[in-house]
């Protein structure tokens, strides 16, 4: 029998979010139904929501940043077990079978893998996303949340985390590494945090000093303000690795600048417009451009053992499913230190909408 | 005593050269005294010398693709004897001290290395490149050309194959990967010359399939069409390295679809324009864009034992020092298969002009 569930739904990009019931599939198998406590909000939602990467497909529930608790599991799962605190982050399904997934990069699946929400499923359905009561997900797409997180904390671990986490680790980020994180936001937040504990010297690059304290609450070791006079001169080949978590247009050539021979900038904020590079910039010192999209199932699982370990999560504010739309806003305008996290048990009280 | 020798000098771009004597200097206690055989025409030499780089030093003699016999050494120099087969490529001196030389990565001297010619020497004088009867290098900078590679083969390995060579080997070119070689002239023949060697599987990316038999010669398992309808779709995913020989304006998010997910495009090329680079191309299965510039000493002596190791070399055409005006302009127009050489022992019979 599939499951009736609150959710905030949208029918339009320009309509608010109403509270809906929505049917969650019958539990097959190898699948967990999620008992949701904790949704946050990324700023992919809004991009997908207001068709400002595509048409998505109405009517949707967004949301991939998810924490709860296991309320029941299919017959052949065995990984997890009811009462088990677990996240589903941006991925719920891929073929694997190609290369990709056998290497443990479900993200890159040949095939395309299925998105937590506005992807379609390999039963031809449209995924529904984590601003609800609960989700039925295949347990292979599932996360153990070590106990020691809170699971709103915990919940922006699952995109936000592993996005910052992913190309850190790839790309050498620890002890007697100058790490730049560029923008202080909800990626940047996380990146600051993951790098520090790494071991590396961390160094936030923002507009202004305005951040500062924020910055050297997280942990880096000092931010700079790139509207500085001189700046890119003064820290010309200083970082070792910059991590682009801005979604804004950058001078690419300049921040290379800032890399030592051989150096690594990531990007992983996608700004609407192509980014004008000149190959001297990459040329001189082989410096390296390179990109990174979440990670893989067992990357994001040991992102979150990592977490654990060294006593960081997302910085958050809570609030209740009647606050999503203007909280939007707030997260478009920069506003909200460091993520925004529906706490699903305000669905409890709220009214189904017509 | 310094040395008076024949060269080929301009004293303005738009100048023929002339056949002049130049004076090299008295050699220093760890100076090469070599006696020149031959010296490549690189597309670099007639950027700098028509002033396409910035304002060159003239009067200027230009050549970084330099292979001849140790004439004489000076009195600290171990590693060389007069007799002995030597080159000398892009680069002439560097700090010796930076991280960067102290990890073999001369070219990335954080001081800045001292180019072959047109470069401040640490003396103060302006290095004079290859086009001549003799030079004076450091014993660090100079190479050991193995027996079985002739002088006028071996002169272009010291920029062209070094350039390709070391980033091939930097991303993994060899057995089971797929290397496409973007662009078929001076660098992209020696590239796939050596990835084959490596072990890779190598495509050469051409417009069209004029140099489809050229290709075959060298060694390519295919030539590929860029031009073709629906060449980006149908080789979408299939390559783990493209190494971009090209100085043209190229469509980089069009070339980064045909990289597999992690794959890299290795620019050598250098094109005079910033070229539009959406940063979706690099997220999109962590892919990397990346430059590479010669390499340094010990890998450039590396390159020379590869080649010499699996039988492969320049693929040149040799000329006389009259017919160097001539030249540049067929390397210009791409009529030249794949490098001119001078030989320098035209430079016997020339007449120094006033």
């Amino acid at each position: 029998m599939p499951i009736t569930v609150k959710a905030l739904q949208k029918t339009a990009p320009d309509q608010p979010f109403r509270v809906v019931e929505i049917e969650r599939r019958d539990p097959r198998e190898n699948d967990v139904v999620i008992d949701i406590k904790a949704a946050g909000i990324c700023h992919s939602d809004i991009h997908t929501i207001r068709n400002e990467w595509g048409e998505a497909h109405f009517p949707l529930t967004v949301g991939h940043e998810i924490a709860g608790i296991v309320e029941a599991v299919g017959e052949n799962v065995t990984k997890f077990s009811v009462g088990d605190r677990v996240g589903v982050g941006c991925m719920v399904n891929s073929c694997g079978q190609c290369e990709q997934c056998e290497a443990g990069q479900e993200q890159d699946c040949l095939k395309g893998n299925v998105g937590t929400y506005n992807s379609k499923d390999v039963d031809g359905t449209i995924t529904q996303g984590g601003y609800a009561q609960k989700v039925v997900v295949d347990a292979d797409f599932v996360l153990t949340i070590p106990d020691s997180i809170d699971f709103d904390v915990a919940a922006p671990l699952l995109c936000a985390g592993i996005t910052t986490y992913s190309p850190l680790a790839r790309w050498d980020s620890g002890e007697g590494k100058k790490v730049a994180v560029l923008g202080l936001g909800g990626l940047g937040h996380m990146g600051v945090q993951i790098a520090k504990a790494q071991g590396a010297d961390v160094t936030v690059l923002s507009r202004s000093t305005r951040k500062a304290d924020e910055a050297a609450k997280l942990g880096a070791d000092r931010l700079l303000a790139t509207e500085d006079d001189g700046f890119f001169s003064e820290h010309r080949g200083e970082f070792d690795l910059i991590l682009n978590t801005i979604s804004a247009d950058i001078p690419v050539d300049k921040y290379l600048s800032l890399l030592k021979p051989h150096g690594v900038m990531a990007v992983v904020g996608l700004p609407p417009e192509a980014q004008p590079l000149h190959f001297g910039a990459l040329i001189g010192g082989g410096k390296v451009l390179t990109g990174s999209n979440i990670g893989g199932i067992a990357e994001t699982q040991e992102m979150l053992d990592f977490c654990a370990e060294h006593g960081i999560a997302a910085v958050i504010e809570t609030i209740g499913v009647d606050e999503v739309d203007e909280a939007y806003e707030r997260v478009v305008d920069g506003k909200v230190h460091f993520r925004v996290v529906i706490d699903t048990a305000t669905f409890e009280d709220a009214e189904v909408q017509a």
